[in-house]
Protein backbone atom coordinates (compact mmCIF):
# COMPACT_ATOMS: atom_id res chain seq x y z
CA UNK A 1 0.00 0.00 0.00
CA UNK A 2 1.50 3.18 -1.08
CA UNK A 3 0.55 6.21 0.82
CA UNK A 4 1.37 9.80 -0.99
CA UNK A 5 0.48 12.95 0.71
CA UNK A 6 -0.70 15.72 -1.38
CA UNK A 7 1.80 18.64 0.18
CA UNK A 8 4.66 16.40 -0.12
CA UNK A 9 4.59 16.42 -4.25
CA UNK A 10 6.05 19.05 -6.67
CA UNK A 11 3.55 21.42 -8.14
CA UNK A 12 4.25 21.38 -12.26
CA UNK A 13 2.96 24.68 -13.93
CA UNK A 14 0.44 23.45 -16.77
CA UNK A 15 2.15 24.49 -19.92
CA UNK A 16 -0.73 23.59 -22.36
CA UNK A 17 -2.15 25.79 -24.68
CA UNK A 18 -5.91 27.57 -23.35
CA UNK A 19 -4.65 26.53 -19.82
CA UNK A 20 -4.30 29.49 -17.46
CA UNK A 21 -3.41 30.19 -13.76
CA UNK A 22 -3.27 26.21 -13.45
CA UNK A 23 -0.79 23.67 -11.30
CA UNK A 24 -0.52 19.97 -11.99
CA UNK A 25 0.58 17.20 -8.82
CA UNK A 26 0.60 13.51 -10.14
CA UNK A 27 0.09 10.89 -6.89
CA UNK A 28 -0.81 7.74 -8.14
CA UNK A 29 0.21 6.71 -11.93
CA UNK A 30 2.38 4.42 -13.90
CA UNK A 31 5.14 4.86 -11.96
CA UNK A 32 4.13 3.84 -9.21
CA UNK A 33 2.99 0.21 -10.84
CA UNK A 34 -0.70 1.26 -11.23
CA UNK A 35 -1.90 -1.04 -13.50
CA UNK A 36 -4.53 0.82 -15.69
CA UNK A 37 -5.28 4.20 -14.07
CA UNK A 38 -3.56 7.46 -13.03
CA UNK A 39 -4.81 10.11 -10.37
CA UNK A 40 -3.31 13.82 -10.88
CA UNK A 41 -4.47 16.29 -9.02
CA UNK A 42 -5.15 20.01 -10.63
CA UNK A 43 -4.66 23.34 -8.35
CA UNK A 44 -6.09 26.48 -10.53
CA UNK A 45 -5.61 29.96 -8.62
CA UNK A 46 -8.37 32.16 -8.81
CA UNK A 47 -9.25 33.29 -12.17
CA UNK A 48 -7.62 30.22 -13.33
CA UNK A 49 -8.60 27.63 -15.76
CA UNK A 50 -8.02 24.39 -17.89
CA UNK A 51 -7.90 24.26 -22.03
CA UNK A 52 -11.46 24.15 -23.37
CA UNK A 53 -10.64 21.20 -25.43
CA UNK A 54 -11.37 17.62 -26.44
CA UNK A 55 -9.42 14.23 -26.40
CA UNK A 56 -9.89 10.59 -27.03
CA UNK A 57 -9.71 9.48 -23.21
CA UNK A 58 -11.83 10.02 -20.38
CA UNK A 59 -11.63 12.24 -16.88
CA UNK A 60 -12.90 10.76 -13.94
CA UNK A 61 -13.27 14.33 -11.53
CA UNK A 62 -13.25 14.29 -7.66
CA UNK A 63 -13.24 18.07 -6.58
CA UNK A 64 -11.11 18.27 -3.16
CA UNK A 65 -11.62 22.05 -2.85
CA UNK A 66 -13.09 25.00 -3.72
CA UNK A 67 -15.54 27.11 -6.04
CA UNK A 68 -15.81 25.69 -9.84
CA UNK A 69 -17.22 25.74 -12.99
CA UNK A 70 -17.28 23.16 -15.69
CA UNK A 71 -17.92 24.19 -19.67
CA UNK A 72 -19.39 21.47 -21.59
CA UNK A 73 -19.14 20.76 -25.19
CA UNK A 74 -22.04 23.89 -25.76
CA UNK A 75 -20.22 26.27 -23.74
CA UNK A 76 -22.92 25.83 -20.47
CA UNK A 77 -21.35 26.50 -17.47
CA UNK A 78 -22.23 24.85 -14.24
CA UNK A 79 -21.49 25.26 -10.90
CA UNK A 80 -19.23 22.73 -9.14
CA UNK A 81 -17.81 22.04 -5.32
CA UNK A 82 -16.15 20.21 -2.78
CA UNK A 83 -17.35 16.65 -3.13
CA UNK A 84 -18.92 16.51 -6.51
CA UNK A 85 -17.54 13.86 -8.87
CA UNK A 86 -17.94 14.65 -12.64
CA UNK A 87 -17.63 12.02 -15.38
CA UNK A 88 -15.64 13.53 -19.11
CA UNK A 89 -16.14 11.00 -21.87
CA UNK A 90 -14.25 10.57 -24.60
CA UNK A 91 -14.23 12.85 -27.33
CA UNK A 92 -16.38 15.51 -25.14
CA UNK A 93 -14.70 19.01 -25.51
CA UNK A 94 -14.75 20.32 -21.28
CA UNK A 95 -13.11 23.09 -19.29
CA UNK A 96 -12.27 23.64 -15.53
CA UNK A 97 -12.42 27.40 -14.34
CA UNK A 98 -11.89 28.83 -10.92
CA UNK A 99 -15.38 30.41 -9.63
CA UNK A 100 -14.40 31.53 -6.03
CA UNK A 101 -11.93 33.10 -4.49
CA UNK A 102 -8.85 30.85 -3.00
CA UNK A 103 -7.76 28.04 -4.77
CA UNK A 104 -10.09 25.41 -7.06
CA UNK A 105 -8.42 21.62 -6.43
CA UNK A 106 -9.64 18.36 -7.88
CA UNK A 107 -8.84 14.78 -8.95
CA UNK A 108 -8.46 14.27 -12.68
CA UNK A 109 -8.53 10.85 -13.81
CA UNK A 110 -7.21 9.48 -16.52
CA UNK A 111 -5.83 5.99 -18.38
CA UNK A 112 -2.02 5.07 -17.32
CA UNK A 113 -0.81 5.67 -20.83
CA UNK A 114 -1.81 9.28 -20.62
CA UNK A 115 0.06 9.62 -17.75
CA UNK B 1 -20.20 15.98 -18.21
CA UNK B 2 -22.06 13.94 -15.84
CA UNK B 3 -22.21 15.66 -12.55
CA UNK B 4 -22.69 13.76 -9.50
CA UNK B 5 -23.26 15.20 -5.58
CA UNK B 6 -22.22 12.78 -3.74
CA UNK B 7 -25.13 13.94 -0.39
CA UNK B 8 -27.87 12.27 -3.66
CA UNK B 9 -26.53 8.98 -4.08
CA UNK B 10 -28.26 5.78 -2.15
CA UNK B 11 -25.94 5.09 0.67
CA UNK B 12 -25.75 1.04 0.51
CA UNK B 13 -24.92 -1.40 3.21
CA UNK B 14 -21.62 -3.43 2.80
CA UNK B 15 -22.63 -6.98 3.21
CA UNK B 16 -19.32 -8.47 2.25
CA UNK B 17 -17.97 -10.91 5.11
CA UNK B 18 -15.45 -9.57 7.33
CA UNK B 19 -16.72 -5.20 6.88
CA UNK B 20 -18.53 -4.12 9.83
CA UNK B 21 -20.20 -0.34 9.91
CA UNK B 22 -19.40 0.28 6.50
CA UNK B 23 -21.52 1.97 3.62
CA UNK B 24 -21.25 2.21 -0.33
CA UNK B 25 -21.96 4.97 -2.66
CA UNK B 26 -21.04 4.80 -6.48
CA UNK B 27 -20.95 8.03 -8.24
CA UNK B 28 -18.93 6.87 -11.22
CA UNK B 29 -19.20 3.62 -12.87
CA UNK B 30 -20.06 1.46 -16.46
CA UNK B 31 -23.78 2.52 -15.76
CA UNK B 32 -22.73 5.99 -16.48
CA UNK B 33 -21.14 5.06 -19.38
CA UNK B 34 -17.42 5.05 -17.98
CA UNK B 35 -15.16 3.31 -20.44
CA UNK B 36 -12.33 1.94 -17.69
CA UNK B 37 -12.55 2.80 -14.20
CA UNK B 38 -15.11 3.02 -11.53
CA UNK B 39 -15.46 5.88 -8.52
CA UNK B 40 -17.26 4.01 -5.65
CA UNK B 41 -17.23 6.19 -2.05
CA UNK B 42 -16.83 3.88 1.33
CA UNK B 43 -18.24 5.75 4.60
CA UNK B 44 -17.10 3.81 7.64
CA UNK B 45 -18.56 4.40 10.99
CA UNK B 46 -16.62 5.13 14.11
CA UNK B 47 -15.20 1.42 14.89
CA UNK B 48 -16.18 0.48 11.74
CA UNK B 49 -13.34 -1.28 8.72
CA UNK B 50 -13.04 -3.17 5.34
CA UNK B 51 -12.36 -6.71 5.40
CA UNK B 52 -8.85 -7.88 5.34
CA UNK B 53 -8.46 -9.54 1.88
CA UNK B 54 -6.99 -9.38 -1.85
CA UNK B 55 -8.06 -9.58 -4.86
CA UNK B 56 -6.75 -9.66 -8.48
CA UNK B 57 -7.16 -5.99 -9.37
CA UNK B 58 -5.98 -2.88 -7.99
CA UNK B 59 -7.67 0.52 -5.39
CA UNK B 60 -7.12 4.02 -6.19
CA UNK B 61 -7.54 5.43 -2.97
CA UNK B 62 -8.51 8.81 -2.21
CA UNK B 63 -8.99 10.19 1.35
CA UNK B 64 -12.36 12.49 1.61
CA UNK B 65 -12.75 13.19 5.41
CA UNK B 66 -11.92 11.39 8.19
CA UNK B 67 -9.05 9.52 10.35
CA UNK B 68 -8.36 6.90 9.56
CA UNK B 69 -5.70 3.34 9.34
CA UNK B 70 -4.66 1.09 6.46
CA UNK B 71 -3.55 -2.50 7.33
CA UNK B 72 -0.98 -4.26 4.99
CA UNK B 73 -0.13 -7.29 4.05
CA UNK B 74 1.93 -7.73 6.76
CA UNK B 75 -0.80 -6.25 9.37
CA UNK B 76 1.25 -3.19 9.94
CA UNK B 77 -0.78 -0.12 10.68
CA UNK B 78 -0.35 3.69 9.06
CA UNK B 79 -2.47 6.30 9.67
CA UNK B 80 -4.12 8.52 6.99
CA UNK B 81 -6.37 11.09 6.62
CA UNK B 82 -8.17 13.71 5.04
CA UNK B 83 -5.96 14.35 2.06
CA UNK B 84 -4.12 11.03 1.43
CA UNK B 85 -3.84 9.14 -1.36
CA UNK B 86 -2.96 5.05 -1.61
CA UNK B 87 -2.61 3.14 -4.07
CA UNK B 88 -3.17 -0.83 -3.38
CA UNK B 89 -1.96 -2.95 -5.90
CA UNK B 90 -3.62 -6.37 -7.07
CA UNK B 91 -2.93 -8.77 -5.46
CA UNK B 92 -1.83 -6.94 -1.87
CA UNK B 93 -4.25 -8.01 1.15
CA UNK B 94 -5.34 -4.45 2.29
CA UNK B 95 -7.86 -3.69 5.32
CA UNK B 96 -9.36 0.13 5.85
CA UNK B 97 -10.40 0.97 9.59
CA UNK B 98 -11.85 4.40 11.03
CA UNK B 99 -9.35 5.34 13.25
CA UNK B 100 -11.57 8.60 14.84
CA UNK B 101 -14.61 9.61 16.57
CA UNK B 102 -16.55 10.85 12.83
CA UNK B 103 -17.19 9.43 9.78
CA UNK B 104 -14.05 8.28 7.30
CA UNK B 105 -15.11 8.29 4.07
CA UNK B 106 -12.62 7.43 1.34
CA UNK B 107 -12.87 6.90 -2.26
CA UNK B 108 -12.32 3.29 -4.10
CA UNK B 109 -11.77 3.66 -7.36
CA UNK B 110 -11.48 0.23 -9.77
CA UNK B 111 -11.61 -1.25 -13.10
CA UNK B 112 -15.04 -1.24 -14.39
CA UNK B 113 -15.44 -5.08 -14.41
CA UNK B 114 -15.78 -5.10 -10.64
CA UNK B 115 -18.49 -2.79 -10.13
Amino acid sequence: MKITKLPDLEKIPVAMEGASGAWKQVPISRDHGSPMFSFRVFTLEPGGHTPFHGHDFEHLNYIIEGEGETVDAEGARKRVAQGDFVLVLPGEKHQYRNAGNGPFVFICAVPKEYE
